[in-house]
């Protein structure tokens, strides 16, 4: 990806952009399997020396094999489980472009219930399968890109307070979180996003055929994803910005 | 997805034409990442107890999690790996539509060399950004949607078989392995999935802006995926037919 000095509100946003097409596309893979209720009960399936649901044991085998091999020693990646094994991976040298005190912000807890209350149920037709090891992998595919896209809001935050360091300073010395928050935010922006994310649901989800595109048939509706982002994605990056600028001077 | 009567000529070929999406937004997502050659090094890194490269291990760590979860239970799913841990999940009734002493058919050995010889070096740029576990994760996404595609065709050989059954027994009894591949070929349809499957690398891959589409650029060249289909995936499907039909009256 991009060394120290590569990130730049530019880069940034051309990041932010791709992201969107991983997250649009794990929708849609996830919505090849039904709900798939097992696969969230606690104890559905007796797995020795664990206690929870198959989701919950295949997020922290597999986030464990990705520490293992190095996931998370690139700073834009971030893991939802807390204990993990150490990486065996020789060392790359990823850049270190953020304040390592406010670097640290997470809400894992917070982006899992959402997901899981607010996100899922939208999109997922009720019924069972028994792919359950399908559901939760594809689970964990949307729940990475989605904690990638709200924790970009740390580079997001690091570019801009580079850029307006002397406007920044003032309103972090106040705690002034609202003040922070409008320098922030690029109302215009969000515009932007809602309409391209909304649209690329609309062509990654239709049915291609030779002849022509079947209009108006979706793998996911359009509005639900136009709706992940308005009530939960932005708003989530954009507390994950102010929490990070409000730490940028410790 | 489908119960022991639901499949049918019509039924696994939707299920086909899904499954080009799959293989197709893996390989985009692939391409985000460049070659990362430290991935396929052996003993790049020292793995305790494990002699082999980070995909290697990565491969078996996951499928071994997935064999655990149930993953491999549903006859539509072939792990690459033969060691795998039994699964713990609670009995589901997958429909045992084929018949088992052609249901075995192997060719992963086959299916991992064309991926990693003739297909990955096509679509990647050279590059290393230090994101191997990212890097053969979705290695092994499209490995996995490719294997399925290509096990597929022991249903459209059943389905076949089972519509037709007068015309294939003595061709099978006398092991006429020609005119079995063109009782089983149907060119039109192949001709259909081959442009198809160029439109959708076509419309999944290229960079969709509010204003309009960004026309002939795309992440991952629409011709490659009409070879990969063309010269790799079409045929192998193909072989398996085959291959399964032979041992159809075992």
């Amino acid at each position: 990806m991009v060394k120290a000095d590569e990130y730049t509100l530019e880069s940034v946003r051309e990041s932010l952009i791709r992201q969107e097409d991983t997250i649009i596309f794990s929708l849609i893979e996830r919505a090849r399997f039904p709900l798939n209720s097992p696969t969230y009960e606690r104890n559905y399936s007796s797995i020795p020396n664990f206690s929870g649901s198959l989701f919950d044991f295949i997020l922290h085998q597999t986030e464990d094999i990705q520490a293992k091999t190095g996931r998370y020693m690139n700073p834009e990646e971030n893991p939802y489980e807390e204990k993990l094994s150490p990486s065996i991976v020789s060392h790359y040298n990823f850049s270190q472009f953020l304040y390592p005190a406010a670097a640290s912000i997470n809400i894992n807890k917070k982006i899992r219930k959402v997901y899981f209350n607010n996100i899922l149920p939208l999109f997922i037709a009720f019924g069972n399968d028994g792919n359950y090891a399908q559901t939760a992998a594809n689970d964990l595919s949307i729940l990475q890109a989605i904690s990638k896209r709200i924790y970009y809001g740390k580079f997001v935050a690091e570019t801009k307070f580079r850029k307006s360091q002397c406007e920044y300073e003032p309103l972090i010395r106040a705690k002034d979180r609202k003040a922070l928050m409008n320098l922030l935010v690029d109302k215009r922006v969000e515009e932007i996003v809602l309409k391209r994310v909304e649209k690329k649901a609309m062509v990654f989800g239709e049915e291609v055929s030779i002849d022509s595109k079947i209009k108006g048939k979706y793998k996911v509706d359009p509005s639900i994803v136009y709706n992940l982002y308005n009530k939960w994605i932005i708003p989530m990056t954009k507390d994950i910005e102010v929490e990070y600028i409000l730490r940028r001077l410790d």
